[in-house]
């Protein structure tokens, strides 16, 4: 199976704007070459531009479970899905949302046909995660973000022990797994440990050559 | 003096997507003309088709404090920016911050140049967010919002005394009021009260036709 | 089985201070009679002052998953348990935490050997609370708390479908269900549903005489 | 002038339950051989227990603007002042909170006739806070604290800068300042930056002799 491949650009300024167009375009390309399914999550104002601009997958970072109304600042679903998104992160560690609205973000995304990914911590709150049914649940161990340690090799046990955990709740749930994450090694071991695939950030964001990164990520796929 | 007006889309479905652009289309026709300048702050997602389709005054409806880095899910300054807007609302009613965020999302929007409105609930906080030398404080008493009861007619106390204690705090801030604003003796209550414009919402956004209704808004100026 | 019941002192004026002490006791005496588990969940505050005075089951309203440390304002279940509470509330509708705050507010308590009971809005995530391994979740629609409308009536298929749920994640999680529950009838329609007990407040809080409404609470088990 | 000591007694495990107890018991010693007032803020669970067992002036850590009513596991002003505490600190840097409620639990707090310590991070927060009437703004820069660098020492324009804009904005609001504050030399130094006393926490509480710190802490006043 091929995996997917989810490229947060969090608020690097590598990829804000013309940069964030920039970043797409090179998931977009290595994408095509490879096969395998690279989508990109630009912030939140970059959204339109990118998805308008790029034949790629867009992520939003963040989706609020409100509806249609009195709800300013808020991320609606049907503004995410108009801007030309195809799914959405939820409960990302640097954007934690409480349990109902993980739950009311699910739903809300769902109606309006996006795919959801809900990031957690650990192998407990995957399970509870599974439990809401999204299409994945990311686990990233918060203090290997960032830290270019993979968690494929500095933890298996909370990849291995989050597919085994989200297999029990729910069949139709698929797990990624994130922090550290961008090497072509480590998304090899990551899908090893039973992953569908990974999402990763600054690994690539910030590397000299984006498009080459990615590269390298997929070479071992 | 000509006021400010500033329409918040929230995340009502007539505001949102091609939705959004049609009532920022409306805005700038009657900001034109009426000379009025008439601003409009769409969802985080439409703020970059907004701004990139009509040419009016683009605010944001939320900014956080960060800077460039990993701020998943956060609103960035230089992305709001470069999607094209001129300002942004900070700590709507239904967005409230803390003070220390207020006061690093008021310094993040002006590092890029944009013009900050910080919404405030009565004449103390108003005070208070005046302190921190935003462009603008918007006082919206919170029962009001919604209920098309003018805030000029229930509460004209909470605007005028907002406009006594920020010229006593730095008079280079000035003063909106909102909350249950629609109609151009609303607004021209509010000039007479000692504020220099309006912060409005569903009035306007959910008329029947939205472009009259800004029309009649500003009818009596 | 015998049900255990909970009564939430909220910040009720009847359950303050004194106020907190005379409920409380009202538990305690209507518990020795009925020989049912009647636990009260004070003001934090208060949790001493209760539990040194009164001998009843005392739950925190509310725990953070937090160590010994720079917390200032948090809720320590070291302290929480040397102030003399058996259990705690976690994710009230009041005091909702996020899904990872959730999971270690759990592992905090349970380390002290307080017990656990994880509030839930909806049969969604009350499964995803249990995959979290606590020893209650309490099931309240939001809608239903303080309506003095029994869930067990309005809606009796959260309750059924709550401990349905739980039952296929972890057998050893117990559901208790609440919102709108005062009177016999509702316990015994709760219990009827399969769940082990209630989590009460106004009901019984801002009854005229508390005493005789734990009473008529108790009367048909 | 005779300055404000207050102990933050955070969730230090040497600050809990009985050890709450002793160090208050330290402070009110202290305080009396050397006139000078030396409050405590215990945790909320340890508010009661310190304020009935030793006399010593208690401030809680958190309140809430909450009234009476549905408000489980908030801080109620009535609650805390039946509990036996004078005063409470307000936004700390650990307990943030938005600018509204910052507001109201001023308010709330006032409304008891308890004194109230709103807590910031730099000159234009503390101006703003100063601007809601508190009795004392206490200016801690976050990277200071806990960090054993007296911000008298690190950062002095930041207290000096934090009383001129206090006095400007209300007269009566007095400033204390906080953040790697412990020794004699310390607090004699936030004197003479125009503080009227010191917001502190690890340098005494994990101090080998808590006592013997508070002595030295006294020492040259």
């Amino acid at each position: 199976m091929k995996p997917l491949i989810v490229l947060n650009l969090k608020t690097y300024l590598e990829g804000t704007g013309e940069g964030a167009v920039r970043i797409a375009e090179a998931c977009r390309a290595v994408g095509e070459e490879s096969g395998i399914e690279i989508a990109v999550a630009p912030q939140l104002c970059d959204v339109y531009r990118v998805a308008s601009q790029v034949d790629v997958p867009v992520y939003s970072q963040h989706l609020d479970g409100v509806g249609a109304g009195s709800f300013t600042g808020h991320v609606f679903a049907r503004c995410v899905k108009d801007a030309g998104a195809v799914g959405t992160l939820i409960n990302h560690s640097e954007r934690r949302v409480n349990l109902a609205d993980i739950e009311s973000s699910v739903t809300a995304a769902k109606g309006e046909g996006l795919r959801t990914i809900v990031c957690t911590n650990n192998i407990a709150t995957t399970a509870a995660a599974a439990a809401l049914g999204p299409d994945f649940v990311a686990v990233e161990p918060p203090e290997l973000i960032g830290s270019g340690i993979p968690v494929s090799k500095a933890d298996p046990e909370v990849v291995r022990g989050s597919v085994t955990a989200v297999e029990r709740i729910d069949a139709d749930v698929k797990v990624l797994c994130g922090a550290g994450i961008s090497k072509g090694e480590d998304l090899k071991a990551a899908m090893e440990l039973g992953s569908v695939g990974v999402l990763l950030a600054s690994g690539i964001v910030k590397a000299k050559d984006p498009k080459a990164a990615l590269e390298d990520l997929v070479s071992l796929i």
